[in-house]
């Protein structure tokens, strides 16, 4: 049980749903009370916010959902007392027995990278406590082995991007003289790390963050990385639907986590919300959108077969 | 003045050597007394020891440099305290007259890059306060642009990952279908970046990170990227050679800035150094290595052009 992939399978097939919350907040979206206009220019009121914030989210979500994303750079957005806030947070969705994969989107080449992979991999081996984190592969795939290799020591995931939900990443779709993407590069490359370092579930330790807006990818790289968990973004605010990541899945409804940020946290000023629960009730929103999202990718996506299995 | 890329070249010029000095703290190799191996566990004992080592190399790298670049990752490995001292060794560089290049790496997508753009970019406009970022390009052209923004904004400039100095690369190095590699593309397109944000020194505020162990791409991205400065990482440790740098300046002895890391600050372990300045004149052995890279560039580089310039 203690392989990444495995507690991350063993979550997933638990809470019946592979919805992953991520924390984004923003000073000028956070309901109302929870942050004055005028404490708003203060980044330690703000930070304390965030965490009042953060924790009230977890708090419901716990229940229903395996995973939750922090996104590391709102909290960096307010210096040192955002990062106490992110630590905080960390701790928190922790201890009410949720995953948590930091978005970072971190590296950099040899004792930098084993630097950031120390920083960041590892509940109880790591400066930061995160149970996984998003990696950026520019620097090259040697720059992907600390964080591998810290992963393997420290129980904990890499996901690495590999085609992100931005609909200008020309970068990505660069064609090689092989025919081939440069992100079908990453992915081939993602593929063997996870293939070598695959748990019981039969996912490895390198996961691949793939865009929701990307359908047809979506699919692609599922063939192409059939070891690799997919961590999907751009769920929901950034346009993707049910029916975009249904092939992300495998016939078990496992090897995806799909991202809903905004639309869950800010649920409460979703018209579909806001009418239902008062300005207070911005916990029960968020509870609401959740189960309306899980829901969703019950009804539509392979997903559904996880609330009828009790192993992988 | 206030154009980055101005502030770059008059402190360049006025101390008359582009040498960058790379503040990458590490606790196993800090100067004896700085840190007890007891208090080597603890991460407030050692985020301590950062400031007082990071200060001690700013006060005395200081009168002799123009910039200086903290490397992110070793400050996150300690979790907050690490970042509380990250912040504090950003002020007192800056104090001490010192342009600073945050070496973080960062990127994301939309709203995402604009909380990092934010955090970071501007001394007067940012929470951590840096007067640079260096910024990785996988996640698309598109997301260069509020860093770019934020920058033109706060008097602040960008260093876009190009091409790194680690031999196993290969992304980079992937060759498309014009017969172009990677890494020229983005080169391409952070020059149409730099050119659109020329100061009156002729550098615009996208920069690059073009490595030091590969002398003939140096000379090659200097011509395709005229309107770029470079940040030149991987001189000293990592192989590069005066030599190898001296294609990245221009006649006048602008348009690079090089880096040297532990070279410098762990010179009292080097043996050049430990056998002339005993174990607590850690502080001689860091501006006698300061002193030897200067003149090294100047006697080997267009950099010697400097000291005879009172002006771009």
């Amino acid at each position: 049980m203690s392989h990444f992939t495995d507690q991350l399978a063993a979550g997933v097939l638990s809470k019946g749903t592979p919805v992953l919350v991520g924390l984004d907040p923003r000073p000028d979206r956070l309901p109302a009370g929870l942050l004055s206009p005028a404490d708003s220019q203060n980044p330690i009121h703000v930070a304390n916010a965030y965490e009042v914030f953060c924790k009230g989210i977890i708090d419901v979500v716990a229940t229903h959902v395996a995973v939750v994303k922090p996104q590391a750079a709102f909290f960096e957005q307010l210096g040192p007392p955002g990062m106490n806030a992110l630590a905080t947070v960390i701790r928190h969705a922790t201890e009410q027995g949720l995953l948590v994969i930091l978005d970072g989107k971190r590296n950099d080449i040899g004792s930098t990278a084993e630097g950031y992979a120390e920083a960041y991999l590892g509940r109880d081996h790591s400066a930061w406590g995160a149970d996984a984190l998003t990696v950026s592969p520019y620097l090259g795939y040697d720059t992907l082995e600390p964080f591998l290799h810290a992963a393997a020591q420290h129980q904990a995931g890499v996901f690495v991007l590999v085609k992100t939900s931005n609909l200008a990443g020309k970068l990505q779709d660069l064609i090689t003289t092989d025919g081939r993407k440069v992100y079908q590069h990453v992915a081939a490359q993602v593929q063997d790390q996870a293939h070598a370092s695959r748990g019981a579930c039969g996912y490895g330790l390198a996961g691949a963050v793939v865009g929701a807006t990307h359908a047809e990818q979506i699919a692609e790289l599922r063939s192409e990385m059939p070891s690799s968990w997919f961590l999907v973004p751009g769920f929901g605010s950034q346009g993707g639907t049910a029916a975009d990541v249904a092939a992300a899945f495998d016939e078990r409804g496992l090897g995806a986590i799909i991202n809903n940020s905004r639309g869950i946290i800010f649920a409460h000023a979703r018209k579909e919300y806001a009418s239902q629960y008062g300005a207070t009730q911005w916990q029960q929103a968020v509870e609401a959108a959740t189960r309306d999202m899980i829901d969703q990718l019950r009804a539509e996506t392979p997903a559904g077969q996880l609330v009828t299995r009790n192993s992988w």
